[in-house]
């Protein structure tokens, strides 16, 4: 232990000394408090802020290579109630192993993906949880990222070779879309986010092998395949059933996709319009699906566990340094539950 | 500046001379790396990490009263998309700001609050934004914290006297209720969390003055008012359903209890149940209410913006010395839209 001011990490010992307690009242408190006398609690945590210790946590974290207790987790889109979830599952692991997590949004921006990233990095972050955006994989390289441990999730980098943890999306969507054509129907619409995302290619993948495996044609003209929110989802289907030839189905390829065709249908339905109320396929949950005017068969997974198991990854990087480096895969099984 | 090995603070400059790159490349490379050619820019992230630098966050963090740049966010359930927008919007403020959150899940766990905000202090955050549980306001005092500002949203703290983002609670659970009232109904049942949760005694309180106004006497009966999430929900408007006297309009006074609602309302449909199928008012949108099988008037407001208004507030408590001392109170106005 260094014994240089400023950076000296102090002890328990001292905190309590200078605060006139026990050591074991200083732990206490640092715990949350429970059974300390709010008095002593104060005198604690006084003595905390006079000295600048707080479990070491900040004065190791200025020694490189020393764990700062800070997980970076960067989303695409918090406003989709999918990864309140992620979050939520990331958090709950890393509470359980002491850590803390660095909470950022994307906004599927790429400039903002690195600045993030970089931003983390520079407060020394013990390990990054990213769901990528569409963009490159310069700023994630281990030798960018001074080698602390990434985890990807529900989306690969391309050319980066890292733990990551993926739903089966290639197979809930060929599993899904076969529920359709089981059910008679060969006009069958595609609403996807853009094809550089990752999720996209994959489900867009599964659609597709489950339409050639029956031998249907893809009409290019009801496949929609860039709508990245709500507004736009709704404006691809609305394109979609204005036509002579409307699908009878439509596959969606992700929550915002199924909430925009939804509120399509639901106008339709309200306005009187005429033409097929087009039952519906949607990869990802969303809460009241059962109550839906059109049947809505769901394939639906965790996101919350999808969190869990990218945390789980990473903490066994942290944890176990016999652990082999190879990158590990985690495909997550998904249900396909009909109406 | 200290010129103290270890907590010494280095600058852009001894970190562009150690990487061998102009304090430009090392200032860009930091921003997020636009147009700094991969290889610089790895050159400069192996000199951050060899030299312990970055941007002084953590050098400055060991100094009593130096900020750290983080904001320690704690809700209460991440699992409610409410408060993945909530998130959302002091995540936006903050990094307008230059700053990053720290986010926790206390699930309305007084305990895990207690825990949560003494680790933040402990890392030194710079403020906290807290989504209370109903507990005590001991480990929120002023010289509990350090003295480290604390702004509250949606609920306030009995004997807790801060800066507070508070919604319409009184005012647009009466206006919803009148309009009940209006269309006709006096059996108007009552969904809602625990009355120890603020906003669940600010919205009954807004229900029970539009009741009493016109003289519509509150039946306990159909007075449901413990519900933490779906599940509770659904099984409080079951028992209410159940009733001879059932209500024939239903006040929920937030999301998880009008999601409960409706899922067993859609049970009582599909099962053909008898009984009616009640109206319902809503405190909190969400996503395809136009699409449920019974009419539901929402009490909207804007989760986000909630969110955004508690970082300015922290933000300018933390930016402006000459602010008045006193906490301010902000009230966001609802809406009450009709289906």
């Amino acid at each position: 232990m260094s014994t240089t001011r400023g950076a000296r990490q102090l002890t328990i010992k001292e905190v309590a000394s200078h605060a006139g307690v026990s050591p074991m009242t200083v732990s206490r408190t640092l715990a949350g408090g429970r059974n300390v006398r709010p008095d002593l609690q104060e005198r604690v945590m006084a003595a905390v802020r006079e000295l600048g210790y707080y479990r070491n946590e900040n004065a190791r974290s200025l020694r490189p290579g020393q764990p700062s207790g800070l997980v970076g987790v960067a989303i695409t889109n918090l406003a989709n109630p999918y990864y309140g979830n992620f979050a939520l599952g990331v958090e709950e692991v890393a509470a359980e192993h002491g850590r803390r997590i660095l909470l950022g949004n994307t906004g599927e921006d790429d400039a903002r993906e690195r600045q993030l990233v970089s931003d983390f990095i520079g407060r020394q972050v013990d390990g990054l949880i990213l769901v990528p955006t569409s963009g490159d994989a310069a700023h994630l390289r281990p030798e960018r990222l001074g080698d602390v441990p990434l985890v990807l999730a529900s989306r690969r980098v391309p050319g980066l070779d890292v733990d990551t943890v993926l739903l089966d999306d290639v197979g809930g969507s060929y599993r899904g879309t076969i529920s359709l054509l089981d059910a008679g129907h060969t006009r069958i619409g595609f609403l996807g986010n853009r094809s550089s995302v990752f999720t996209g290619e994959r489900r867009y993948r599964g659609y597709e092998q489950a339409m050639t495996e029956r031998g249907v044609p893809i009409d290019p003209t009801i496949v929609a395949r860039d709508q990245q929110d709500v507004e736009a989802a709704s404006r691809a289907a609305r394109a979609m059933l204005d036509r002579e030839d409307a699908p009878t189905a439509i596959f969606s390829a992700n929550n915002r996709n199924t909430i925009g065709a939804l509120r399509e249908i639901g106008r339709r339905i309200r306005d009187g319009l005429p033409g097929p109320r087009p039952a519906i396929v949607s990869f990802d949950d969303f809460e009241l699906s059962e109550l839906m005017p059109v049947p809505v068969t769901v394939i639906d997974h965790d996101a919350r566990l999808l969190g869990r198991e990218a945390a789980i990854l990473l903490f066994s990087r942290l944890d176990d340094d016999s652990l082999d480096p190879a990158a590990r895969t985690v495909e997550l099984p998904v249900t396909v539950e009909h109406p």
